[in-house]
């Protein structure tokens, strides 16, 4: 891991995250997702399932004092930049990261343990052709090689207690497809932000947060844009805390 | 009909519409849907389920040359109101009005019949609460009293050729009741496009344009913004010609 760099995580504080620059760096989503997430004012357990090198934690740890987080990383490297941005924070009170599959959780946790399920998936199908010249940690982070999405709901809802919530970023071509998954477990969407990367763009993201075996009644918020003519809009910028 | 009256329709040239100030004006959702239609450069025959005082047809026989569209209304008031407006616009040559219930068209239009079929359907489902104190008129107009969505969607399949066009207007309330429907008759969504009534408010209003059996492939396009600070918005002003 020749290439590992310790970057700041602008914006939250002395934080610093371990990234390496030609197979894994956190991505913007992630920091939108971390940011879209209801918590209330009662202490939470939350689970990330698929937390990359753990910056959905990290922000969460950063932003509420009343958080226990586990981030669960499939891929040994990855997991140790996690691993090692948590220790150098010095958060390991408030965040454990476990290098596991998401597939195995049911065996590992105990049905109804988390108040909240935050995922920032793999958007890709997997096809041959998924098989870039990318790196195969980065084409793992992004193709559903080791983990689909319905895993991924699968899990949520064994993980969550009732009337839990899962927040999650995916892209919108699955739009259809992850409503149908979420129809199908019985995860109830509630909120949802369409994320543009800027004005006269078509959507490229969208955030959800469902309630498990929760009533009908669904907010579509204001959408978000990345972009405005000058760079960062203020809405992101304010995210990153240096408007 | 003591209170019928007869308004320009802004925008539109010397068009002018009827309507019944106490129990049927259009909205402006309508004309939202009718500029959010795509419509090629090939003549076309298009159909309105519920066509109201037949704001959308007008506005179609307006911006295009190379329509000719039916308007279907089952309330003969609201009727009387949408043939007297195209006499009055001389345009019964690209426009015809239909007293009819969306629910017999499979007995008066062979399969296959039309390039593009356009609703702003009743928005609300049917209780017994639904009867407020306004009129009967437009209750019948606003809840789904005569036709539900999901018979407007089963005409729309009936009356479409083989990859014609369904455009339509909901709330985002019905969001997921609508993609399953949608789902069940084969019309593929292709465009989507969120209404908000202003920055920083929920969406109120989603347009939806689907492909008789079409393959997948969404585009939720750039949002719609009514109002800003100033009244309407420039987009706004845009389809009333006024800016």
């Amino acid at each position: 891991m020749a290439n590992k760099q310790l970057n700041d995580l602008l914006g939250y504080g002395d934080l610093k995250i371990y990234q390496m620059k030609d197979s894994f760096c956190f991505s913007i989503d992630s920091v939108l997702l971390a940011n879209f997430i209801s918590i209330g004012k009662k202490s939470k357990k939350i689970i990330d399932l698929g937390t990359g090198n753990a910056v959905i934690p990290l922000i969460l740890a950063y932003k509420y004092f009343n958080v226990s987080i586990v981030g669960i990383e499939i891929q040994k490297k990855i997991y140790d930049l996690a691993f090692e941005s948590i220790e150098y924070n010095r958060l390991s009170s408030k965040i454990k990261v476990l290098n596991e599959d998401i597939n195995n959780l049911s065996k590992i946790y105990p049905k109804d343990s988390f108040d909240i399920v935050v995922s920032n998936p793999p958007y890709f199908k997997y096809e041959k052709r998924s098989l870039t010249n990318e790196s195969i940690t980065k084409t793992i982070a992004r193709h559903e090689i080791k983990v689909t999405f319905e895993e991924i709901v699968k899990a949520a809802v064994w993980l969550l207690k009732e009337n839990g919530t899962f927040a999650f970023v995916h892209r919108p071509d699955r739009l259809f497809e992850f409503l149908d998954i979420l129809k199908k477990y019985r995860l109830e969407p509630k909120k949802i932000q369409f994320v543009y990367p800027k004005m006269g763009k078509e959507c490229n993201a969208i955030l959800v947060e469902c309630i498990k075996n929760g009533n009908s009644g669904l907010k579509i918020i204001s959408p978000l844009y990345v972009h405005d003519r000058d760079g960062y809009t203020d809405e992101i910028l304010n995210m990153f805390n240096r408007k």
